[in-house]
């Protein structure tokens, strides 16, 4: 089932919803994988929304819910009773994803909504993993997983199974415990299918096996899960008893999460939207940058108002206040870029700050002086002034040496006191550095007029 | 086994190697996880690397190889005759990561390697998929997979299973084909655990399987398996014929790769480079941008030049060129990262061209408000010229809704013409913008000095 999401589809589609028919295009909507109708909805408003859900099966209508997006569930659960909420659909859910929605819900109706669960185990892995922060592994992981002991037969194995496997989808590998329930190893289902017959867990299983504190951080997660290439990693408590297991698919959530996140701090943006949000969200994820740089601007307006007098003796210094400041910009995001890269890859080596310095220092230089001599050339040939092009071209090499060390140095510096990095790329940095190109500007420009 | 790289491990590592000793130290290293020992190999020199290597068992060493670096691998295999490259690693490996290596290879190279793998069949497919453009699902895909007959009983399914098992990893689905070897379905390994005895594949196979083409791009693969939340995905040829798997460790590493590509651009960084890259490589990476900036610069220069004697009479309005050549920046920026996620994202919904540009219009309009009537206040307050005032404030706002609309509008038509649209965000749109906003900061300042 190849679908496509057009325009036209939605129309017709709200038509059938408005006029209540009961058309074949509604019952063919069951049809549809749950992540297609959930990108349907967000073309919808909430009431048309509501009344989709109506036509829905119950368990299609589940991963449906599932699958929205966060702005689009809220409004949708807002229309139901908690016992709805909690019969018709959190009682159908794997663990983690009933604790994610519910973890949405304010705290009345949480409580309401749980206390409404029909299944009581249920419930209470739900009350488990509400206590974990989202961004920790216990927020990551689904209870539900498959676990045998290690003295038992294939047969006790393919028992067991059969009673625990039923509610999970998509079993990937066997937990083996030991009789205090800690985790010892695993048992893939493909050793399991080809085992000779009379076998016993003990014979087959493969006692390494990667596991995570409850605790630990998501990103952190999702380094090891994409280092090691594992598609399941089990969570275990501090005694090493296992807890849950988390799965890729809510990994590659994270790493998207985390990369489009950045680069939105890098670009400026405060929070999370996307083209689709209204006036008012995009207007206020935007502005609390551009209120910095107007700072940045009314600063820089300082600075250059300190040099009025450089200024009048030579007017041709505003012509090149432009570069400065853009030069300065670039090469500071280059420099926190790369940092910032370096940190959430852990690919940045040994090196130590002073070590890293040297080397950022190097490369402005280079960068710098290829800049500095074609400027110098420009300035000479089409200004002909020699006091200029010395000012620019001196200037430019100090701004960008300036930019490339400020620019490894901040993001280091928030790592290290636990600030997310990724703030000092983008606007902060630029405009820092607008500043201080200017003060190296103008403070050359002075000294050249002080000598000259 | 948790492992944690540190520079004295390294180190000790290292005398070992050059010392020639039989150490302990070399044997364990056996023990560790292929990834981790290839950040080892990271941080070792070359020569370092190859001594590394032959104290590594070979089909550890086999695991290493896929896991390292292009540079680092590169190097390493210089060192080794097609011969020992063909018996030793590529004949142990699976289809798709000897054909990633084997394209890393020089064509001579490459046909001298393959004409030396003892494994005809392997070599056979390693051909096959040599075809494939590395950003083609055939360029993802592996030829190793499970397939059976829909005609099947289960004790043919196992019997052909564990001849075919072998060799396959990690095993998540059985695909299920027809007597032309198209597929038709898939059955999961629980299903076939838990099967009572005598069914047959057509008992129990699931006859709707979600496939991709090979000619398909790798990051339309990557949506369609994080959006599904797909493990595996498996691909046909035009006459839906099954020929290989895809597995969602090779896509994490395509989303990795490509939101590590677009940060990268939007901060004027023109080839992947880490910070442990040569101080040459870098200042190779970042010199092309900067060669931008300063051309932007210089262009800059010349629009100022043209209004000098607006300058003249005007002298204060040097003072703000900083800040309408930032804010032209910094909204451009903004608006081009939301077009290109939502790009990247799929997530710009059915708005038109002339809608989009409607919204943006609106967000910069009251974003410009808000931060020209701030400006507005501070000029009047502390510079006490109402013509300056007025010029700034009148400025910034045309030069947020040029910005804006600039910003949405070239990764858009970027996109149309099948152009990276994250090429146009970064030092592009900000140079450009520098430009543009002064332009029109002059305009109006020359228009205010013939009025006035």
């Amino acid at each position: 089932m190849q679908f496509e999401l057009t325009k036209e589809y939605v129309s017709e589609l709200q038509e059938c919803l408005h006029d209540n028919l009961a058309a074949e295009l509604l019952n063919e909507v069951n049809l549809l994988h749950p992540a297609d109708i959930a990108d349907i909805c967000d073309e919808l408003s909430p009431e048309e929304v509501v009344l989709l859900f109506q036509c829905l099966d119950r368990e299609i209508a589940t991963d449906v819910l599932v699958e929205l997006e966060e702005d689009v569930r809220e409004k949708l659960l807002k229309n139901l009773s908690s016992k709805e909420i909690a019969e018709n659909f959190i009682d159908n859910m794997d663990s983690d994803d009933a604790a994610d929605i519910m973890a949405e819900l304010s705290d009345e109706k949480k409580d309401e909504v749980i206390s409404a669960i029909p299944d009581a185990e249920l419930a209470s892995d739900i009350v488990d993993l509400l206590h974990y922060p989202e961004d920790s592994a216990g927020g990551l992981m689904a209870k539900e997983l498959i676990k045998v002991r290690i003295n038992w037969t294939l047969i006790q194995c393919l028992r067991e199974m059969r009673k625990q496997a039923e509610d999970i989808e998509d079993v990937y590998t066997i937990y083996v415990i030991d009789i205090q329930d800690k985790l010892i190893g695993m048992l893939s289902l493909k050793k399991l299918l080809l085992a000779p017959n009379g076998a016993t867990v003990k014979d087959l299983y493969f006692d390494e096996v990667r596991s995570v504190k409850a605790y630990e951080k998501s990103d952190d997660i999702a380094s090891i899960m994409e280092k090691y290439d594992l598609v399941v990693l089990p969570v275990v408590d501090e005694l090493n008893r296992l807890i849950g297991r988390i799965t890729i698919d809510d990994v590659v959530d994270v790493i998207k999460e985390e990369a489009d996140k950045d680069y939105q701090m890098a670009s400026g943006i405060s929070e999370s939207v996307d083209s689709t949000d209204s006036v008012r969200v995009l207007t206020r994820a935007r502005l609390p940058w551009l209120l910095v740089g107007l700072l940045g601007g009314i600063l820089g307006a300082l600075v250059i108002g300190q040099y009025e007098d450089t200024l009048q003796i030579y007017p041709e210094m505003a012509l090149f206040i432009p570069l400065i400041a853009a030069m300065g910009g670039n090469v500071g995001v280059q420099s926190s870029a790369i940092i910032v890269q370096g940190l959430a890859n852990n690919s940045l080596g040994f090196d130590n700050l002073i070590q890293r310095l040297g080397k950022e220092f190097l490369v402005a230089l280079l960068n710098g002086l290829v800049c500095s001599v074609l400027i110098f050339i420009y300035t000479i040939v089409y200004k002909d002034s020699n006091e200029l092009a010395a000012t620019v071209s001196v200037a430019l090499v100090l701004v960008i040496i300036f930019a490339g060390l400020f620019g490894t140095f901040v993001p280091l510096m928030l790592d290290k006191y636990k600030i997310d990095p990724a703030l000092a790329t983008g606007p902060f940095i630029t405009t820092m550095n607008d500043i201080v190109g200017l003060f190296i500007y103008f403070g050359i420009g002075h000294l050249m007029y002080i000598w000259l």
